[in-house]
This record gives C-alpha cells, sequence and structure tokens, in this order.
C-alpha cells in the first residue's frame, strides 16, 4: 500500500522535529540539530535494517534525508509556534510510532523470522529513534520511564499476527493494526496511564 | 559443546538481571526494566554478531528471549531478594563473562580472523552489554572505571591461544579458558584489585 | 594514494589520544582508556562500514589496533606533556577528520550511491567517533554544541562531488577536499566561528 510509504515520511517528519526540539532544549546547534533529528527519525529503522542484514533504507531513498533536512529548518525557524501545537505533534507521534512499527513488522515476516521476533524488531523500529535521541542529548530515555508507548506498540504487533492467524485480509490487518497502536497510546496520554515499576525499596 | 550453549544461557539470565536491576534503580517502568535487561544480556553478542557480519544470533533462537523475559519478571517479583543475593550474583556474573568471552572467540575463529582481533571480539562480546546497560541508564560505565572485569576476559582469550597454539585439546582449552576469567574475575573481587589510571593532575 | 593510509593512520592516533584523554578526566583505568581510545578512533569508520554492509575496517588490517593501542600507551606515560601541546592537537585532529571525511566519501562512491548520502557517510565517519566517546563518558556530545566541525567536513563533502563533477583530476579532488576541512575547521577555531541556535525561548 502506497500510503504507507506516505506515513511513513509523515512519521519521519514528526520524529525529525521531535529531535530538533530536543536539541534547541541542549542548545546544539544547527547541525546538533540535525544529527539529533535525523537520528531520532532514522535510527529505529537502521538498527532494524542491521539486525535483519538488509540495506539500509534510508541510504538508497533520498526522500527520508530531505523530510528530516526540512522538519529541522521549518523546526528552527518555528520552534515556538511548534511547541504550541502539543497535543498536535503527540497526534502526529501517535501516527509515527503505528506506522514505524506495522512496517518493522512487514520487512521482518519477509525473512520468514518467527513472528515473536517480528514483533520485537517492530517495536524496535518504533522506539529505538526516540532512546537515542534522549541518550544523545545525555538524558535518562523518556519512553524507558513513564509511559505506555512501547507497549502500544506491542499490543499492535500482537494484534497484527493475531488477525493474519484468522485470515483477514491483509489489508485490513495493516489499518487496524496502525489504528489499534494509535488508540493505544493516545488512551495512555488522556488518560495518564503507566505501567508499574519494580520496587528496589530505596525511594 | 552443548554445555556451553546452557552456560550461555544462564549468562544471558544473570546478565539481564543485572539489567532490570538497574533500570528498576531509575525508576523505570516493566517495558524499560525489559529493554535495558534485553540490552544488557544480547547486547555484546549483538555488536560481535554484527561486525562480523553474521546472522544476529538472538532474531534466529527464541530461547535467549524467553530467558531474558522470565529473568526481568522474575527480577520485578523478587527483587528485594535478589538484591540479597550480592554475592551469588557476581560469581553468576564471572561466569557469564567466561562464557560469552569464550563464545566470542569461537565465533570469530570460525571466520579465520586474526587471533588478536578474536580476543578483541570476545571482550566486546562480554563487556559491551555492560557498558550498553550503563549508557541507556545515563550512567558513566562502571566497569570503564574501576574494575578488573574487561582484563580478566583478555587474559582467558590470550590463554586460549597460547594453550592452542600448544596443541592443547579444544575441549580443555574451552574449559580453562572460562575457568581462567571466572577465577581473574572472583579474585579482583575478593582481593580489592583494580587498574592503575591516567593522571590528568586536576583531582 | 598510500598517503591517504598513513594520513587515516596519523587520524586514528589523534583521535585514540583524545579518547584517552578524556577517559582520564572521567578517572577510567587502563582498560577504560583503551576502550575510549578504541571507540573515539575506530567508531565513525565502523557506523560506516556497518551502515554500507562493508567488511569492517580494522577486523581485517591489524595496524589501526595497534596505533590505537600505542597512542593510549603514550597518553598514559605522558598526559601532562600531551595537553600542553593543546594547538598541535587541534591541528592534527583537523588532519584527522579531513582524512576520515575523504575515505568515507571514497568507500561510498565505491558502491554507487548518491552523492549527497556520500557526503552523509563521510561526514559521519569523521563526527561518529568523538559523539561516542562523549556518550560513553556520559557528556553531552560537544560537537553537536558550538563548533564548526562537521560543518567543515560537509563542506569538504561538497567541493568533493563539485571538483569531480568539473572533472578535476582525483588526485587533485582529494587534496583539496582534505584541504579544504583542514582550512575550513582551522579558520573556525581561530576566529572562534559557530553556528547559530534554535531559540526555544527558554534561557
Amino acid at each position: 500500500m502506497n500510503i504507507i510509504y506516505y506515513l511513513d515520511l509523515i512519521g519521519t517528519f514528526i520524529f525529525a522535529v521531535s529531535g530538533a526540539l530536543s536539541a534547541a532544549n541542549k542548545r546544539f546547534d544547527i547541525f546538533g540539530a540535525l544529527f539529533v533529528g535525523f537520528i531520532t527519525a532514522v535510527g529505529g529503522g537502521t538498527i532494524r535494517d542491521l539486525l535483519l542484514d538488509m540495506p539500509v533504507f534510508w541510504i538508497y531513498d533520498l526522500n527520508y534525508l530531505i523530510v528530516i533536512i526540512l522538519a529541522v529548518i521549518i523546526t528552527f525557524m518555528f520552534s515556538m509556534k511548534i511547541l504550541r501545537l502539543g497535543h498536535l505533534l503527540l497526534l502526529f507521534d501517535a501516527v509515527g510510532i503505528g506506522v514505524f512499527t506495522l512496517i518493522g513488522i512487514q520487512k521482518s515476516v519477509e525473512l520468514d523470522i518467527l513472528p515473536v521476533i517480528c514483533v520485537l524488531l517492530g517495536v524496535t523500529t518504533a522506539v529505538m529513534g526516540g532512546i537515542f535521541r534522549d541518550v544523545f542529548c545525555n538524558e535518562i530515555p523518556l519512553i524507558l520511564q513513564r509511559e505506555i508507548y512501547a507497549t502500544a506498540c506491542l499490543s499492535g504487533g500482537i494484534i497484527y499476527f493475531t488477525l493474519e492467524y484468522w485470515g483477514v485480509p491483509m489489508n485490513l490487518v495493516y489499518i487496524i493494526t496502525i489504528l489499534t497502536i494509535i488508540g493505544i497510546r493516545l488512551a495512555a496520554i488522556w488518560m495518564k496511564l503507566s505501567l508499574p515499576k519494580i520496587n528496589v525499596g530505596n525511594r
């Protein structure tokens, strides 16, 4: 489905904006913003491609780099206005992780990998970019701490293979997978849900 | 030797526990604990496989993921009890680095790589997981600072190629390599040995 | 040109010294200094080779490891004297990023990759080592913050493809590319130039 490609570019754009905003918050210069924007946007997919020993996607398709450069320039020019978009950013980010998870699963399935590992690689595609963003900005990775984020991706992955097993047409599987992830993620934000933590007794 | 495979899974379990405890200490949620446990347990071997351009081991063998999930769940349920096991954890960790170093060397040797580089990749297999654990938890990597840890792995690697050169039967080489690493590591802990540091004169 | 190989080893040496000094500054032990020196010196080229799915260069050429070990030992013995070399270190570092960028571009060009991506991989070769150095030392990456560093590499990359397009003989292209990078980098240091930052309005 060609629409997935365009949603992928939109997700890439939003992730690059998120990286550029983190970089701006750390007073990085424009190159630093490009670096963090790039790593946030393509970090997850790059790790997936390396783990699967497939060609790294952005090396052979210039559109990703163009979208990222655009995103960083726009963030550079309109950062104050973008920050005011708060809720809209969260919505687009939810679309991003939905699409990234689906693409990660699709690429893994092509290689006849066990479904459980496919889901793991789908989640990796969606979350590693944000984790790299925080590591390179010398922050504790946000999504490891307190939000239903990877869990939304994981749920989408489980839905994907359940529906496929039931013989649901693949186009419908794709749509429901993405909508599940977006739905769980937005519900978690709206209802301030989070996962339990391990008690180590020292605070 | 099949026993190496089981020791590898035990090492994986212990490394995952160590990652989950670090995550708990940072107040990460259960997904964060799974992420850090996973990266601690398979990070070193993954980097080795990528550097050698071999298939990444945990993608094609589900046992590693199962062991890691078990380790994180058990840590989640019994974290206080596990912390009290202190000395036993250090012993199992020593077994882990011994086995990981040996496996790293074995995999490299298959590719006709120079012995010095094989030892380097063996050490990488053993230590990168713990380094990633600390980087993703936004800590200065512990093992870069003050302990005979990588040095134990390095000594084991040198023993491996020395014994092989002398024509010692390979099964014996494997056993002595692992025991050397465990022995040096435990001796260093018991005697509080550490390596010298570079003096930069500012403290 | 064989001279590029020797310049590459010189760059490797200087990057390893820079890594070892960072490690010393963090009170890492000698293994920690070797680790950070190694990752600083070969980190960029390793990422490039992984992204391009080429054999990782230092696995099959022992000279890099030898140069790095020498650099770390020398840093260990003469750290105070080396720190006093300040300006000379900056000069050699500029040579290092010039050569690293050129080598990154040359390796990418072999694979018929788009020039824009070749330049990106050239810059990656030059800057990722320094970024890894800071991440593993738990510091905010210096070159993301305030200096014309990656920009010098980028300019060199653009010069490379411009001259090649004009039909300039390749040996001359190589020399001018390296000199451009060194020149811009040194000019930026001498004139204290830096890139603009994104304004997020909170300081």
